[in-house]
């Protein structure tokens, strides 16, 4: 049995191979060569154990999370867990890795994938709306993803951002080769106008963005971040600034409010949502200029399972 | 995260603190201080996966097992599995453990509490009819309950044994510091006719024991191999002798045919069987001389949870 702590996977990353193994999942997604039943839950004084299978041609992956509301108050992660492999031919476990570690770099490797394709060419800088964890690891893989120089950070709690900010840079420089900015803004509307490309990775139950238009056209909007049908953080301006929703399944638009809100208020029809399984298989082309492009994660097992089997195959860097 | 493979389990493992710890369980599944939802499975192509939660004031623990068929034509057993325990107060994972090797030693350790109880102190000789992985470790924990001189084997296969009872010995010297000595029967009649012990290990779906009174009579009946309503160890003539039959939980009555089938037609009465918390809870005394008695276990997860936390706090020998 294989243990892949945080330290062992970090090593083992490589951020272009990482989304090239989301955009593999996609095609696995999109051929249905895949079994991912419903996850299972079970729950006793408020401790949450959930149980996410899904089975590929390659490999049987589990991802196993702890929810544990209550952590907050001891400063601890609410979510923990594992990502458990079990060989597809015999049944027999394989390896066990991080799931705090998988998931958040499978999440900013699927938040790549979007700005790598929807994205115009010469972006230069990304702004993050809730600089946290999943914010740290969208700014990272778009400084992969575009030759980008500056970082841009909000996020409402005025917490001490020093740390995460070195951190962050030197990530950057070390997986990437890319000398990056990291800046600050107290209000959203100014890292808006900085920002070619916009993440979004809160829990808020109101848009995060400023629900303008001019604000907003030309930019690349990549949504992470809302994953119940309360939670929202795009405006609904941006359902009128878009040709295409690009999402990553079918389910999602029951899930997330920043799909079923706009849809059950009309003011998105569901003929202009895409699966990015389906837009991989198309014809691609060059985002223009001025364009907006607005790209919607709720995330899935199959995602963690194929980055976890490509992790446990690859060499330490 | 601690991973205990088979060689670091077995080295920790004291046969005595392991049943002590399986009387531990019952106590905690008698005062309600546990949550084991349903298990859960998924299958594809024949491919399962089984998820076996269990939370306990201690720890929070889930079995996972494969179940694979088609492994039987490549030789490999067609259960694998690891036993993941949680922080009960962060959720945070600590520990996997082989799921084959727990399993194995924890139903020993069920058994071996069975025999604690419900055999005659000056009992000799326990005989295994099946002598397969489960049949192995009853007898080894046969041999830390009671200061037997002989362990009795009886399979139906023909297979060589020689290397089965050389382990067995050595690992019973080892574990118990007794001598035994190891026969094979060919006939169970002769087996049982030398056994004071009997232990059914099985997948047998009509009974492996004589349904004659004269040759069960006296005896201590430990039966562990039926795990559905069609499998069947135990001969009716065993109801007729016993004057209780002793259980893990009310669940096994439907679960197993040596419980639902004699239920079915009357031969067995519910008001005659016993969960052995309820039993443990109450006055204990000493098995009188031709007495028969009877347990039957079906397993659950509050044991392999117990067992593997057990385990997980023990220093190796």
């Amino acid at each position: 049995m294989i243990v892949l702590g945080k330290e062992e996977i970090k090593k083992r990353i490589n951020l272009n191979e990482m989304m090239d193994e989301i955009e593999h999942a996609y095609t696995v997604f999109g051929e249905g060569n895949y079994f991912m039943p419903p996850r299972q839950s079970v729950e006793d004084s408020n401790k949450t154990m959930m149980y996410m299978p899904c089975y590929t041609k390659e490999v049987i992956g589990t991802k196993i999370l702890s929810i544990f509301p209550e952590n907050a108050k001891i400063n601890l992660p609410l979510i923990d867990g594992v990502v458990l492999l079990n060989d597809v031919e015999t049944g027999q476990p394989i390896a066990v890795l991080d799931g705090q570690t998988i998931t958040a770099y499978r999440t900013g490797a699927v938040g790549g994938v979007g700005i790598r394709h929807f994205a115009k060419k010469d972006a230069k800088s990304v702004g993050i709306i809730g600089a946290g964890t999943q914010g740290y690891y969208q700014a990272l893989f778009a400084a992969c993803a575009r030759e980008l120089e500056r970082v841009n950070l909000f996020n409402r709690r005025g917490k001490d951002m020093e740390e995460y900010k070195k951190n962050l840079k030197e990530e950057i420089l070390e997986k990437t080769g890319r000398e990056v900015e990291i800046c600050e803004y107290k209000e959203v509307e100014e890292l808006v106008k900085k920002s070619d490309i916009l993440c979004t990775t809160t829990t808020a139950t109101a848009p995060v963005l400023p629900n303008d238009a001019e604000q907003l056209r030309g930019k690349c909007i990549i949504s992470i971040g809302s994953y119940t049908p309360e939670m929202r953080e795009i405006p609904d301006v941006v359902c009128s600034l878009v040709d295409k929703v690009y999402i990553e399944l079918p389910y999602a638009m029951e899930e997330t409010g920043d799909l079923a809100q706009p849809l059950a208020e009309g003011i998105l029809k569901e003929e202009n949502v895409v699966l990015m399984s389906d837009y991989l298989k198309g014809e691609r082309r060059a985002i223009e200029k001025g364009e907006t492009t607005y790209f919607k994660s709720v995330g899935m097992a199959l995602f963690d399972i194929c980055v976890s089997h490509k992790i446990l195959n690859t060499k330490e860097n």
